[in-house]
């Protein structure tokens, strides 16, 4: 199972793909499509919208895995990134790709096996558990790969309990 | 020149078509496009988008105009408003229609001559500048006429002023 996780954003939206069998988790590649400041906010979601294409054609992922939307201040900041995890979902959707999301203390449980684990730890669990010689760059591809390795785990444990509840859903 | 106004949303998408021309306005049509309770968002989205699609093909817009989002309190609700709006955005842009934003007191300004203006005062003066028998139904297409009809005044004094500050913005 090839999982693209997503760190949705408009100005930067990292992404993460590893391939997951039999509970191996194997990286694949990571990296962010960057939209440019001062340009209508219209075309950095068409932008995120072609790159996203060409990702899935490129590297034909079979799910998607994205954190769940949460701000408690700042939603001013919040909005063009709830937009541009629409139009992430809605690329997906119009491919065929099924979308499963996490909450971020469920990627952090996952990926350190603690819920309230800071942002550094996460990175740092990435690059051990993907045996990789440094973590993967910018941060937000990281956050990408640690939403993917989430799902590789929360989909692991769902076939070993033959379809018991692993705490996943699709959206 | 025709004006599709929009009102984003995930359960509702209030839409609302004007012709403006030479300051007069004409009614075209409005409705909502409603997706179905207890379906994956993913596939919400996607519905949005290819009705969406429809609209456009239908009546062949000349541009969108669409409310700022503002959430002050309830930004539990306004995530799922926000990612409908960028699938909104995207579709525009992907068939080529510009998009022109408006704050929500420049709609009521626009429409009653008062920002403060509240939902009702909205709704009833759309239905006289429309010269309509009844007010548009339901009130998410009736905010949608109202965001058309604010692009079609800024336009127009956008106009009368050869190309001075019309307060209006593509994005």
């Amino acid at each position: 199972m090839r999982i693209l996780g997503i760190d949705p954003g408009v100005a930067t939206v990292g992404f993460g793909l590893l391939d997951a069998e039999g509970g191996a988790l194997r990286y694949v590649t990571c990296g962010a499509i960057r939209t440019p400041a001062h340009t209508p906010l219209t075309a950095r979601l068409g932008q995120i919208y072609s790159d996203l294409e060409e990702l899935f054609e490129a590297f034909r992922p079979d799910v998607l895995s994205v954190e769940e939307l949460f701000f408690k201040n700042n939603i001013t900041t919040g909005i063009p990134v709830a937009q541009g995890r629409g139009v992430i979902l809605l690329c997906a959707h119009r491919h065929g790709i099924p979308v499963y999301e996490y909450k971020p203390a469920q990627v952090k449980q996952s990926v350190v096996g603690y819920g309230k684990a800071d942002k550094r730890q996460v990175i740092d669990m990435v690059r051990r558990i993907l045996n990789m010689p440094s973590p993967p760059k910018p941060d937000d591809a990281a956050d990408a790969v640690a939403v993917a390795i989430c799902h590789a785990r929360s989909a692991t444990s769902l076939l070993a309990r033959q379809g018991g509840d692993s705490g996943c859903s699709t959206i």
